[in-house]
């Protein structure tokens, strides 16, 4: 397929040139998003500072924010340094993490928007149908609702917003306005986990730091983390549970390799 | 044992009701406190923006103030989000980690409880001690007193307080002023993991937001702990430390069953 | 060897003293960092309010300054803290994390070494040279520079400072600006996950808290890591990546022995 065969091209870049991503984002999953990204092989720098973050990006292939435990410090730090990434011409990548559980994350998220342009932005369906002015069921930061109109949702919020915007559950949708690509890789145990959504959103943020082609970006930072727990859930004892499953996610996206995207990868254009 | 059977009935409605647990927490175990929260069935929440603290209370089933490391702008955080779970009659779980190493955090402490209307309070013997009024040893955030006199100190503190107070250590001692429970589960290997008395209050949070009996909803949170901490030593190879047994301990979470507490739990009535 | 019996009396002293290490550090490797200290045998504290860092200071053993997520606020704690240390006679262990990917970060390092007189100073050859006015590739977090001239560096700094400096990488540097000693230990995998260096300097702390003998303690601690993460990577599966390494590495040095240091130890005075 052809969309497999990219997301090859890219994996060898990113092996190549070993993309520094710098990530605003909360203090629950860091460990985790910095460790993926040394996994996939990138290089990952935590840096919310306003003093510094604009310097940080200068140095950056691709800015990552994530409003997961955000304040009015860090929100400051997120649009200087968005606009600087934008002013360098480097993607930035938005999570909009618990967007519907509060006003304030609402309000925030929407400024970003405003202030910024993002070149993708990840969430699951009731984030997505928030930052489109949808109505949405909302539970703290996991999302109930279904996937099934994914396909309209991610082109039209893609098309409102020029921007690619991609929608994990049981099928991802990543749309860049014009098509919408649907994935059907992953494993419900990564919603065991917490910060798999955050972790997924840092693997977009490698694969954009070496390609302009962002659509493709995304579908290949889900289609990874779709895959590697794939293979950690194979792998799970029935004795075993959430922390295991942890270890071998890493583990997977540690070794994974281009034979993965072309035995597993179950990307399609709709 | 009707203890057990109770807790039993709290497991159940865990699994099924998912109650959302919000957290304001510290930066050290924070990770490791939502994937407990997911493991045991509930839905963890990490914020403490000022902005919106409250309206993140309003949807949650229970709210956790943990002070491991506060500074002034989360403890004006905890007391909005406390006062709003008060109104809104959510329980409110209280870890004052270290309380007795600096006077800020006892300074703290002694406001949140001035403030807030605890359901439960946990800490160890030296915290619980600090909090009462009396002499402790401390240092830093790990206790060194004994629990030899923990029957009475929890009772004491609980009618002084009008809350659950649980004193977790060799043995664990629980109290609503009435009556007083000790937990004889649990394992030493879980003092050389950061962050279990964190993870117990967490569980403990996830009990509270399924039951209005508090004293049994501390008693379900710390054998759940105890119980997967023998577990889970049980299975550590002579040549893993703490770094497996974290991963082990998760996994004994993720699978806790009504057996694991009826073949395992040792809570009596004194 | 000398030093490594001198290591081997060091290691004894940690599990007789269990030493409180105060840490002011990034909350992006703080949970591995109190693990390690716990599986060394140290007992970790985290605070960084500055209401309470000297009161913190007061009952540690030794103190850990880590810049990696910095902001304003942190910057006054640590100062204040090390100043409190200072005054009372106990280490201070700097890690000047990503020192030369912003200009924010040198000045905030430069200052900290100017108010507060560090026992120990540990980075990567990138870091260490910027803080020795000298031109250094600097790519985020992360050195790319070779440890060629190591020694030469390390002992010009550390009588510009009059300070222990330790350099690592493939091999380490450490001087107290008369000796010069080289490990070789370690391995390439340790680049693989995030915080190594944190933890290596966690580890340097936790021994200069139970020795005035800086030079050795920079030389236990860094021996530790190398070592713990040789044999890590010995005992990792093929299908493993640095998930199941990170675990390994918590577990080794858990289960760390003089046998360790008198089998492996590869210390020289150069």
């Amino acid at each position: 397929m052809e969309i497999n065969e990219k997301i090859v091209g890219f994996l060898s870049e990113v092996k190549k040139m070993k993309p520094l991503v710098h990530n605003i984002t909360n203090y629950v999953t860091t460990n985790d998003c910095a460790n993926i990204i040394l996994a996939i092989g990138g290089s990952p720098v935590m840096a919310d500072a306003i003093e510094e973050v604009e310097d940080m990006v200068n140095i950056a292939s691709a800015l990552v924010i994530n409003i997961g435990t955000l304040n009015s410090r860090t929100v400051e730090a997120m649009i200087l340094a968005g606009k600087r990434a934008n002013k360098n011409g480097i993607p930035v990548v938005l999570d909009p993490v618990g967007v519907g559980a509060t006003p304030y994350r609402k309000e925030v998220a929407l400024k970003l928007i405003k202030e910024i342009n993002f070149s993708i932005i990840r969430g699951n369906m009731a984030e997505i149908k928030v930052l489109s002015g949808l109505e949405a069921l909302s539970k703290g930061v996991d999302s109930e609702e279904s996937s099934e109109d994914g396909k309209e949702v991610a082109i039209n919020l893609s098309r409102a917003l020029k921007t690619v915007v991609a929608i994990t559950g049981v099928i991802d949708f990543i749309s860049n306005g014009e098509k919408v690509i649907a994935i059907e890789n992953g494993h419900e145990m990564l919603t065991k986990v917490t910060g798999t959504g955050c972790m997924s959103t840092c693997l977009i943020g490698v694969y954009a730091g070496v390609t302009k082609d962002y659509l493709a970006a995304a579908t290949a930072g889900i289609m990874t983390m779709g895959i590697a727990g794939e293979k950690a859930y194979e792998k799970l004892n029935k004795s075993e549970g959430n922390g295991s499953f942890k270890v071998l996610l890493m583990d997977n996206i540690y070794n994974f390799s281009s034979q993965d995207i072309i035995k597993r990868g179950k990307a399609n254009e709709l």
